[in-house]
């Protein structure tokens, strides 16, 4: 049977971006069925050209542009080429039915990569017969 | 066998503190038997007169009024009210000891809802045969 | 069969260094077999001279002192102490290689507690197996 882990992701600083994609995209290629599901800050990621302009938090925020910079020369991708990586590799994309109505985010703002849009009791769903659950 | 699923609550802010009510409500009301334990800023969350006076954090805070007023017209519990949900559900509070001596909180300064204070160990024993552990 | 917990530490301030060490201690305690993967902000903990200058967050900075000597009053170990009875306990230190790619930090750099220099994947697989995984 393949295991489950399912990774909630609720921060949309660019720190907090790269752990769950690289934690998804490595599951999966051990062989994993991964699901993420994008709740509050996180669910900016999904948001339509915002993956690409995710900053680092607070006062390092001025940090950003060196980060990715140093990023780039050492080849690890950027937070958009990791949704298609994690697409790629069946991860499931999930974004949080209540944090759009907080947040007025219409499903047309979304990238088309989202696989669905889903309230919290179908992600404990998924979540309650995984073999990890991760809060980031 | 009733399954266990315990959280970890360690932020103050009010956008950390909904995950964590969110997510022990619903699965508390898909069956599990859910402990969640207070620690480090999320003890505020348990003091008499706090739950409700949660801000948004850093510069983000001036907004916390305006998510407020958003997620009352869309009948989002507050945090108080999420408290009395998850105690009517049956999920447990309990308060570190440790954060308590630490922030120099007594006994009679928190809510009655809480069912306990209790040490890091009680409450690993707890997590140690749960299905799900999560720290937020 | 000893059961094993996996705790990924990526926060670098003084407040969520505490948590996983705590966790790693108690769980080692009660005859857990605990690995700890440092990665972002928390490989900061495993570099020399580092760990006993965190600091709280943001504007709580200044309060970063009063804090410490109230741990201190309470017995509670500094940081650098809690690596020494992590390591007595059995617990393995882990630094994430990718973070010390993006940070230019020289596996010299490092304070000789650690255990090994690890990625992503190795690291997943030690999580894949074991009974409790948390993200700090």
């Amino acid at each position: 049977m393949v295991e489950k882990m399912c990774i909630i992701v609720s921060k949309g600083t660019l720190d907090m971006a790269y752990p769950p994609f690289i934690l998804a995209t490595t599951a999966a290629a051990m062989g994993f069925d991964v699901h993420m599901f994008f709740t509050f800050w996180g669910l900016n990621i999904l948001v339509k050209g915002k993956a690409d302009k995710l900053k680092l938090p607070g006062a390092m925020s001025l940090f950003t542009g060196m980060m990715k910079k140093k990023m780039k020369k050492l080849n690890i991708p950027s937070i958009s080429e990791f949704i298609k990586k994690a697409k790629e590799a069946g991860v499931k994309l999930y974004a949080c039915e209540t944090t759009m109505q907080v947040m007025d985010i219409k499903p047309e703002d979304l990238i088309p990569e989202v696989d669905n849009i889903v309230g919290a009791s179908t992600f404990m769903d998924l979540a309650s017969d995984s073999k990890m659950v991760l809060f980031i």
